[in-house]
């Protein structure tokens, strides 16, 4: 048995997540101050798609911690719709994404939320199991509801890798 | 002048909000256990409605906090689209609604959230405002974007009211 490769932690960037989905963050300008100017509101930070006659639906995940470093061995995606996890609680949590590589994932890259940031993986993306770490988490998932088809594509890691939170960045 | 009215903040439940909204908690039972086991899903759980084009959006809100007790002088309503609030920490938020009578709000009633509460208004539900208390709010929004028609009524109370939080729910 060999030593998994290590994937180590990155802060959660727009950047390097645009081919995988969208941070859903506060930006520099709001799109309009609201409520006699006590609130800003960023509009429309995620791009939500759902086929097949699926409809937009709000659900609650509570998910267990993991604890780092993680052994990844599992991605998954959704053929049929969009998948936003928005975190109830100002808790860093772990994101994993991979591009597609003729139908399997490709090489993953592991990110760290910074307390304040939500995401939305786009339609047929790969990406890990929800992983809060340390503690458990409270997530509102803003997904696919009803509607024809098979929503789930998952692929076993034959060789699962190691991520690792070199910078702390979820301690 | 007259000393407002007082409106005493009560804890949120399903039953006492189920004419104004849904309330976004968790349940005894899951829709489903997911991830091997580790994450319990609880599957759509707020009743959206976008109307006149409208589609289903994420959005993010940073409101600055109210002080309690708090004067009530204004409610809103958006006929053409469901409001969800989600807040991404767990401090309390305020949430005050009201029935319609006859095109203007009936009396107001103001429930206090437990920090793992969300709320969706239902489409043309009275509200107040975004009301985070003592302590800057970062809410994710799902509502209606794009579409046509004039999608906010707003009402100006002329009597306004004092919402109280006589049982430190919010504190």
């Amino acid at each position: 048995m060999t030593t998994p490769t290590d994937i180590i932690v990155q802060p959660l960037m727009v950047a390097a997540f645009a081919e995988f989905g969208d941070v859903i963050e506060l930006g520099d300008v709001p799109t309009v101050m609201i409520n006699r100017g006590n609130c800003a509101r960023f509009s429309d930070l995620a791009t939500l798609s759902f086929v097949e006659d699926g409809r937009c639906g709000i659900s609650l995940f509570q998910a267990k911690p993991y604890a780092m470093p993680h052994t990844l061995d599992l991605l998954e995606r959704h053929p049929l719709g969009s998948q936003a996890f928005i975190p109830m609680h100002t808790q860093p949590f772990l994101v994993i994404v991979a591009p597609d590589d003729k139908g399997i994932p490709g090489q993953a890259v592991a990110f760290a939320t910074n307390g304040r940031q939500a995401v939305n993986y786009h339609r047929n993306t790969w990406h890990g199991v929800l992983t809060p770490v340390g503690t458990e988490g409270l997530f509102a998932v803003v997904d696919r509801i009803g509607g024809q088809g098979n929503n789930l594509q998952e692929h076993n890691i034959a060789s699962p890798f190691r991520i690792v939170d070199s910078d702390q960045l979820l301690a």
